[in-house]
């Protein structure tokens, strides 16, 4: 399958090899990687199913500090492998090929993990003409979001902070899930698609036995009125707003 | 102490006694009286600490369903009898003088409980120069958070629905307890000061024994940029926003 090489950033340097058959880094990605909090006491940080290292390769414009991308898909591994390569990441971004359920087992713990998970349940989307890739990427086969929370608070330090993306049909069971493992919800921002519409994305960070009390962030817009991206997206992907 | 009659909405008829030292309606009130959802199954409607009835007077421009408002504090059910009878709304509006938790005991259930609750834990907020009043209505000192919702949900039917305002600070810890008494956390609407700031009220409502799946409406903005109310704002006053 053909390799194609994007641009991950705009008026950037920061490049990325995706293929059309396996996850593609989207917006829900760009939202992760500038939602998470990078506070002094965060020392590395570990993203789950890092896929083509997307994640990575986004925080290394926001930090110097270690990054450690963790993927169970071989094929995965390989293009993110090249991604850091190519963009000279080597000394601060490193690929792990592993299930994230078997690396917490024996890994060192850390302040802070991100993930971008699967959103659907097993067979909750048709997935015809999905390739596997895709289909691990996008839906709870190899991991489901109960394990993908247990697995972070297992690898968390104590004020450690859990940072994800997911749609809010899930909410509920994710707020669950962090306070059955004591990971306790601290920010939450909904994404809308535009004005007056339902919020189709939220982003949410958790501390390690944190003290109770939610914060609510300003509603972050993706589009305009006129279906272009909103002011903050385009910052975000890397372009100079004052055009 | 002084009763004072105020308007409850702008041009139009609905009017409201009040007194300085006792719970005075406000914004909140108003969103939740609009916020709830009043569907066909429903028969008749609970509002859980009514105070001096704003709930239900508001609850009567939207429908002609009967309604009843429980009080513990007996002064407050003495002006609530009076703004009901001042309305001519006597034949829709009925006044309960009991404590929530005694009264789910043994009253008729239903299909919609509204309760805009104490905001605080006791001694979280100083109450100096508060009348016990206002004491008892801002502060948990008659009645705490998992009360209330446990005594909405004995008195829920299946399917029922209980709509709450609250501050963020408590969001997970409501999400918590419905759950843990079989309701269903089902619509969110965050009310933010104005644009870029954090939401300092929410409006909930979930539904007894409800499938998971949440919806996170669009954001609701109380003031404009210059400190005015906002336009859906005004509308839930009551005003002409066409003037």
């Amino acid at each position: 399958m053909q390799e194609v090489i994007n641009y991950l950033l705009a008026y950037d340097d920061l490049k990325i090899i995706q293929r059309k058959d396996m996850f593609n880094f989207s917006l829900d990605t760009v939202l992760l990687a500038n939602f998470c909090s990078i506070t002094k006491d965060v020392k590395d940080i570990v993203d789950f199913g890092t896929n083509n290292a997307a994640i990575p390769l986004l925080l290394s414009k926001r930090t110097n500090k270690p990054i450690r991308g963790i993927e169970v898909q071989k094929e995965a591994v390989d293009i993110a492998l090249k991604n850091v390569s190519m963009n000279h990441l080597d000394h601060q971004i490193s690929i792990i090929h592993d299930d994230i359920k078997k690396y917490v087992l024996k890994a060192p713990h850390t302040k802070l993990v991100l993930c971008n998970p699967p959103f659907f349940k097993v067979g909750e989307e048709s997935h015809l003409n999905e390739s596997e890739y895709l289909t691990i990427a996008r839906h709870e086969i190899m991991i489901q979001l109960e394990e993908i929370i247990y697995s972070a608070s297992s690898l968390l330090d104590f004020g450690g902070k859990l940072a994800m993306v997911h749609r809010p049909e899930r909410m509920i069971e994710i707020i669950e899930c962090m306070k059955r493992f004591h990971i306790e919800p601290k920010r939450l921002r909904f994404v809308y698609p535009k004005h007056c519409k339902e919020a189709n994305v939220f982003l949410i960070e958790g501390v390690k036995e944190g003290r109770s009390g939610i914060k609510i962030e300003s509603p972050l817009y993706a589009h305009n009125e006129d279906g272009s991206y909103s002011d903050e997206v385009r910052k975000y992907f890397g372009e100079n707003i004052n055009d």
